[in-house]
């Protein structure tokens, strides 16, 4: 015997993880990042009452979390105009992607999303046996149009769609989005991601009733409420789906100083405002280094912002490159032709100073590697 | 359409939940518990430096967490004498189970256990479709040699043993474990788990080299090391099925502060030392209250005391409803003969104290309501 028998589909799925974390690539690299501006995280971090919730909660960690996180989903519930049996409270919005997907999504079954949208997405439907149907992104935003034409062809289970978009920063309008729902083919369901929400402009929010039969949104703590280390994210959604995460989650999978400081986190309205006037700020001045450099930077509703850096992949793949050698993390798209480009995260100004200051070596360094 | 199709596995499966946690049973009852006595947690409370850990990684929360565990998994494995790639980092034994339990059951495949272990092993098992097939404990212990016997008779994928037991307290000696390991069947895999490993005498846990392709073992922070609401737990194993959680685990599952507060919990043998003392301390006195009160302790090697009621289930489920209206928590085994006791946690003095006060008035209670 080798060891336990596997099933069918882990035994075909690849052992590769949907992203690297700067941690793994610093110890790869041997030596830390100078600006970490790759994984769209909060360098503005939390809320002052969240970190306080937190450290004060961390005495009471010998006690399992409340497994119904019920004082933040009745906050969360408020807060959405939901009910609290309208929300669901995950380790994330990968944690509650991942549940959705097991409940939905058996072997062979179809599901479309956008060629180049969120990886882990695609990684849960893979890791449940689905059938990935992708679509090109238009005029560097997620087509909803094909995307809705290609669910109704192959008569797609979940329709993936995240507004504000990672990792291109467009978005559209909540109406788009409400009149796309009228449309959405008979059996097929919208994931609507809704990480970058806070940072989209008024009126990105589609109004959707949380009873909607139609559709799911996902939203975060780990983006404007910088907390990605906590792990806190939620769903909203109809009661009885919601009721079905019942089946099979991980009830005690909280933390319960992550549920304290997420509730702290909600209630400060002051802070999500600073964070946001921030990250503008930081938004702006990417936009003055790409143009300084001659890049162009994307209109963007999140808290990154996307660069073209005016070649082809290889170009921005060598720019990425340069750039991690310097010391500053980022990402880019992976697909083309969006791989123009790199994605930059709203930083400090200190990481921003390191940015101005390294982008343009970088941009030689790649010149360099790959003279036109 | 009335939301999204659920597979036929999810539509296959009942919403109830393995554990109703003490905040729930206690906004339902309207008043909190005097003493927290059921949930098996350490009333004693993490390390000091994991709490100060916890703090300080609170700051930090804005980054996500190093998606390979890469510091705690490393000092994990020089104390389990492992490899780093022989050790899995998840949310606790709950999370690491389901994941274990992903891997190797399709629909269909057996599984044996014992009837009235881990409920939430269970509810992993059926919640991928497996077929559960639960062998009696033996003089309040798990019988080894007939979840062999079954293993072998219904060729299960998994076989799962606790040991020490949970909700009995019994155990086995390693060398025992480690003989059954020679006899298991050819295609079944051990499932060990040490939860409460800890507070076990010398020798229970068995000698396995982390390569034996026969067995999986996984430990908790939950119970000895105080932090069950951070949600850490470890998997020892072969590489290649080590290798495998990473297929499909939610790869920044972690909390930072939990991975913080893990290491430096694990560093501190001073306070481990000193909570199995208070552990063994708080023991005797329940073995005294429940013999004070004509009632039978069973020997243990966990961080909790079965108490034998002295009658049947109806009256077992009597004094731990009269115990929760009086404000005691406690839990009981689910199953015959084992109902016929309650499981009373290692709790602090002051949580025995109330305890030492009610139980007698429980009993009572119980025999009002039942009489003989």
């Amino acid at each position: 015997m080798t060891g336990p028998r596997l099933t069918p589909l882990a035994r075909s799925l690849p052992q590769d993880v949907p992203f690297v974390g700067p941690e793994t690539q610093e110890r790869e690299q041997g030596f830390p990042f100078r600006a970490r501006l790759g994984a769209n995280e909060s360098a503005f971090g939390p809320s002052r009452h969240a970190i306080e919730a937190m450290a004060r909660a961390a005495t009471e960690m010998w006690k399992y979390p409340d497994s119904s996180s019920h004082e933040l989903r009745h906050a969360l519930a408020a807060r959405m105009g939901a009910a609290p049996d309208q929300v669901m409270v995950g380790g994330g919005i990968d944690g509650l992607l991942g549940t959705l997907v097991r409940l939905t999504v058996a072997e062979g079954d179809a599901v479309v999303t956008s060629d180049g949208a969120y990886p882990t997405f695609n990684y849960h439907v893979t890791g449940f046996g689905g059938v990935l149907h992708k679509v090109p992104f238009r005029e560097d935003a997620e087509d909803l149009d094909a995307l809705l034409a290609r669910a109704g062809e192959v008569d797609a289970k979940l329709c993936y769609l995240s507004n504000p978009d990672n990792p291109m920063g467009s978005w559209h309008s909540g109406a788009v989005i409400e009149a796309a729902l009228d449309r959405i083919p008979d059996g097929t369901f919208l994931v609507l991601d809704e990480a970058y929400i806070e940072f989209a402009p008024d009126g990105t929010a589609p109004r959707i009733d949380p009873e909607d039969p139609r559709v799911i949104r996902f939203r975060t703590f780990s983006k404007a409420y910088g907390m990605a280390g906590a792990r806190v994210g939620y769903a909203t959604g109809a009661r009885a789906l919601i009721g079905a995460f019942d089946k099979v989650r991980d009830h005690f999978g909280m933390t319960r100083p992550a549920q304290e400081a997420a509730a702290a986190a909600l209630a400060d309205d002051v802070w999500l405002g600073e964070v946001q006037e921030q990250v503008a700020l930081s938004k702006h001045r990417i936009g003055q280094i790409a143009q300084a450099n001659g890049l162009t930077a994307l209109p963007s509703a999140t808290n990154f912002v996307t660069v073209d850096c005016g070649g082809d992949g290889d170009f921005a793949r060598a720019v990425l490159k340069a750039l991690g050698a310097r010391g500053v993390f980022v990402r880019m798209p992976a697909r083309p032709p969006q791989d123009r480009c790199i994605r930059i995260g709203a930083g400090t100004q200190a990481e921003l100073d390191v940015l101005a200051e390294e982008l343009p070596r970088a941009l030689q360094d790649a010149r360099e590697a790959a003279p036109a």
